[in-house]
């Protein structure tokens, strides 16, 4: 099966909104006037993005989804998404497992696949993705205030909690490691979400590196600083029962770990002044996902973690780098 | 050097034309009233589209220039781009290297880098770019027309000829190799012309994979077949005086091989009715890219190549398959 066999099998679908899709040199898309384009791009990289034995399909859907959080953050609605391809060989049961996953997601948020590259090569997926968004309304890093409660939406650390597992640090029921696992592999772009927040939220940032680290980043880009409530935060953990130190399993260190700086979340950060948290409220409900708030814009730079107790608790959780 | 670092010192440049570059969630473009958007993706991976060894700015230089090439040959206007680079690791003298032919190739077409993703793997490359074209003025593979004249810019087979010489297939003298490999790794995306020919081309394509199979893809979905006058397409090869056979280097065999197959030669092939003969002229000169006439587009579908004395030639030139 040679390169244009695969790209017709498995990658090739009638288009629906763009004026051209896989085919030609380029694909064309038709903006909608009054609109401004959002474009991100991941790349994902075995052993550093994903274990080799991963199912294909959580992979496909991962791809995509790490991407369509990237345009969730900025409150855009996916349009379409290029993929190229490395593949070390051609492997049918790899590529329909894989194609399955990405176009059942891409499906949900109506996003099309308008076009790519398939090369051989060390395996590596590269999604560039396209999102509509009205001028100026898009979300940013750069809009925080001081004085905005500071939220996070969904669950935090379990992504982090199941590669601990996986690289056989700690030791988790097979259940829990299951549940946890789907965190880590096929995690929920909060698209909906970010559309609720346009108009709502001064600023918002998705979570892929870990939550203190991407929070730096707003913050950064705000020139400000924040107060975070680290007990509201670890508390984000789904796997609640596993925090608790009385299992055995991980003490409140790790919690602290997998929740504050875990990475792989794909959650979204956001900033919001006090006097819209109805509103916020009101975008969660409509979005059917849950926020929560931990911490509070400061003018004064840095991030000041406090314990359970309103206690100041040191900084001892590194974001993701990758090139750490 | 984390990830960011390299990032900031080496891709973020202050943004010229788009609403947002380098930095936050996605990037953010104002595409123009009316137009389309144009986007293609590629990718470029060590040992299969570059040798190891290969001098970094070139490869910043051809990684943006097969790219641009695919918006020429749809007639669209660079606007911006993304890069997502995995790196084997941090290399100042590669990066500054990599950005700076990058980068000037970017300045040149007024395409500016924003955004992307950089991570630690085996390296590659991965391009998107965007462009601009006036709904419904898009240069397609699927316009020929029976009747059509066949053409090509600029010269053909360098390129090939230049890989064959570094896999150590045929010996070349030392100015000539270093000519013919400024072609394979410098290519010169036809950008202008793909402009000027908006409104005169009915079909257009880039040449990467090789003429004929290049072709192909442009009578395939055209629905028709041509006739190619190899000789005039054998001419095409800029380093001549190595083809006459006398010199003991290769025969007309290998001109062919590089000429109608040789691929990464990022030259446009294109279809205009012969009425527009003068048209294509003014586009040449309007565009200062030499364009030559070397078949024409017949109903019957299929390919019927010609020989110098217009007998009729097999077609052995087999494309490149980026899974071959």
């Amino acid at each position: 099966m040679g390169e244009f066999d695969v790209i017709a099998r498995y990658f090739t679908r009638p288009v629906r909104h763009a004026a051209l899709g896989v085919g030609d040199d380029c694909a064309l898309l038709a903006p909608t006037p009054g609109m401004q384009l959002a474009v991100s791009s991941d790349m994902l990289v075995e052993g550093r993005h994903f274990f080799a034995d991963v199912d294909p399909e959580a992979l496909g859907h991962k791809a995509l989804a790490v991407n369509l959080s990237d345009l969730a953050a900025c409150g855009a609605r996916p349009m379409a998404f290029t993929l190229a391809l490395a593949l070390p060989r051609v492997d049918e049961t790899w590529l329909a497992g894989f194609s399955r996953g990405l176009l059942a997601l891409a499906d949900e948020h109506d996003c099309e696949l308008v076009g790519g590259d398939t090369t051989q090569g060390p395996l590596n997926i590269c999604i560039t993705v396209f999102g509509e968004v009205p001028a100026g309304q898009a979300l940013l890093r750069s809009g925080a205030r001081p004085g905005d409660d500071i939220y996070v939406s969904g669950t935090l650390g379990d992504a982090r909690l199941a590669l601990q597992a996986l690289l056989g640090h700690i030791a988790l029921p097979a259940q829990v490691l299951a549940r946890a696992r789907q965190r880590l592999e096929r995690p929920t772009p909060r698209v909906a979400l970010g559309l609720a927040l346009r108009g709502v939220a001064h600023s918002a940032m998705d979570v892929s590196d870990g939550l203190l680290g991407d929070l730096s980043h707003i913050l950064k880009a705000s020139g400000a600083g924040a107060r975070i409530d680290t007990h509201a935060a670890s508390f984000l953990i789904a796997e609640k029962a596993y925090a608790s130190g009385v299992t055995g399993y991980f003490d409140i260190e790790l919690v602290r770990q997998c929740t504050l700086a875990g990475g792989d979340d794909y959650e979204l950060v956001f900033t919001a002044p006090p006097e819209r948290r109805d509103a916020v409220a009101a975008a969660a409900q409509a979005s059917q996902t849950r926020v929560s708030r931990i911490g509070t814009v400061e003018a004064e730079p840095g991030l000041r973690l406090l314990d359970a107790l309103g206690q100041p608790l040191e900084n001892r959780y590194a974001s993701f780098d990758h090139f750490g």
